[in-house]
């Protein structure tokens, strides 16, 4: 079979790999139906993480599954699965707290750029559909697995409530699903942060009801002003910068909360200031397989369409191109098809 | 009239005053029932805050309206009234969301430790109780005024649910009523952190389950052993150095939530260590008005008895005692009756 290794920063080479193998009675095998180029992997195709061997990236799949390992009783082969960019056993004690992504059996996925993939602990990570859905369907549901389950907690971690106002700091497919998670939430005026036109318009598109260009504290007071000068109930922080960060903490009103999904390069946070904001502060990996009934039957009912944060498609084979165009910013995110 | 000034560390002299005035219309004067000393006078008194010019001293108190501005409407003269720390108008958009401690016309009281004492905003801030209480309650009450008041907001922000575990770091006064709290909210397990006998007693006798002598990492295993190896769902950080704020983020379980009410001091917090550990972080001054209602019923209903907390009584004109004891830690906390 063949897969994505990345070799240094700008290198990445579509190639001939060893097709993946049980390892682990908890194991499945699915064969990838759908799988994309996410922004974190631009960290090392840019050179800002290192790389070390050569190796295998991608942490995003649907698929179907091939084999399962003698104690996967859940899923059967045939059987089309969602998973989670973060494995978990969901039985764990810090599963059952509904943080499956500190899961303490975790392994977090990065082989999924391929045509075949392992899943470790298959058995609590993959959720199958009823039967197997028509292929439009594919892109959202990949999106469920990573950027609108990463959405999703950004809002639900910045505790968005029906009426609220809701920032999002971010305009990347994160932030784009961020929007449509604070939609669904009820929030009544959603703040898009972004100074890209197609970003903005599929802000807008997914349910943003105002466009803020200026960033950093022009941003915040830009927010001030449409929030009767007290800030924003919540704001979604999807960056991971210290600037995203600030303009974060800055767009909350007292005793507002950020939920922040990005993962903090250089951040850190000054605790007085926080203390005499009143502002409540929760992030991390998303619990994505916690939310994954609920938005693949909003995806399957048409509730929400997070696929079309993907606006660029290419063949699976083709997926230096993909990371090129994310690189070059001539796409939001890229869906690759084996 | 006469108060206490503090003119150097370790100088605090109770000396003959100009009696407060009205100076708004939104203003009340109170005759002192009772007042005291707070952990953060000591602050100044250790030479750990500038003092300037000698200034006046005590933000905590109760008493009797002896006169009100033209547009307080809500309380009369005679009437025995409950405050808090921060004085709050209790109708702007900060105050309506919850935080009358970020109230747009805030004020820190800072005159207490007195006679008398002048009250901004007292429309807002003062809460009358139906009748003149009988003595016993005054310190009870006077605790509701910031230490109880703070204690709850630590277990509030800490997010305390019926049948959960919480973690109390700081035995002072504070400390203490966060363990009343917690078990008002039903936490079913208490651990409280201290190496003082006398408030080891207070704290199981205020509904702790279990007491960690240990700190730092140290304490934070024991934590771990007493939690399933997880941690706690919910951490009361109540002291505000960056030793207890690490202590009390690293007791947290996955997910679970820490309330900060020590006001930090040289405190950051890592955003990559908090990203991966998905607690959740939020403190403040305590928005005590909001919960003056409720908690008073529960000290009037003997529900609870947050008075216990202080175990020094002297009169008011021996408020220079009352610094040193606690200095010396010979008192957790200093009650002065005029």
């Amino acid at each position: 079979m063949r897969g994505a290794m990345i070799h240094a920063p700008g290198d990445v080479r579509f190639e001939p790999l060893n097709a993946p193998q049980i390892l682990h009675p908890t194991d499945a095998i699915i064969r990838t139906a759908v799988t994309c180029v996410c922004g974190s992997d631009l960290w090392p195709y840019r050179g800002a993480e290192p790389i070390g061997e050569p190796h295998p990236m991608g942490h995003e799949y649907v698929g179907f599954i091939e084999e399962v390992g003698s104690e996967v009783t859940s899923v059967r082969p045939g059987q089309f699965v969602v998973g989670s960019f973060a494995t978990s056993d969901n039985t764990c004690a810090n599963c059952r707290n509904g943080f499956p992504s500190n899961c303490l059996h975790r392994e977090f996925m990065s082989t999924c750029q391929a045509e075949y993939v392992r899943i470790p602990n298959a058995q609590g990570t993959l959720v199958a559909t009823d039967e197997v859905p028509d292929e439009e369907f594919w892109p959202g549901l990949l999106a469920v697995s990573d950027v609108m389950g990463t959405g999703w907690w950004a809002a639900d971690a910045a505790e968005v409530r029906p009426g609220s106002t809701a920032v999002v700091v971010g305009d990347g497919a994160v932030g784009l699903c961020g929007v449509i998670a604070a939609k669904e939430m009820g929030a009544e005026r959603i703040i898009a942060m972004s100074r890209h036109e197609s970003r903005q318009q599929l802000a807008l598109e997914f349910g943003a009801t105002d466009v803020v260009t200026e960033r950093g504290e022009e941003g915040v007071e830009r927010i001030k002003e449409l929030t009767g000068g007290i800030g924003a109930d919540s704001v979604l922080e999807c960056v991971g910068t210290a600037q995203a960060m600030s303009q974060a903490l800055h767009s909350a009103r007292p005793g507002g909360s950020v939920g922040f999904v990005g993962v903090p390069h250089d951040v850190a946070v000054d605790g007085q200031e926080l203390f005499f904001s009143h502002v409540g502060l929760r992030g991390g990996p998303a619990p994505v397989r916690r939310y994954l009934p609920d938005l693949i039957d909003r995806v399957l009912t048409r509730r929400i369409d997070p696929g079309k944060v993907f606006d660029l498609t290419l063949r699976l084979d083709q997926v230096a191109e993909g990371y090129k165009a994310m690189d070059e910013r001539r796409a939001i995110k890229t869906l690759l098809t084996p």
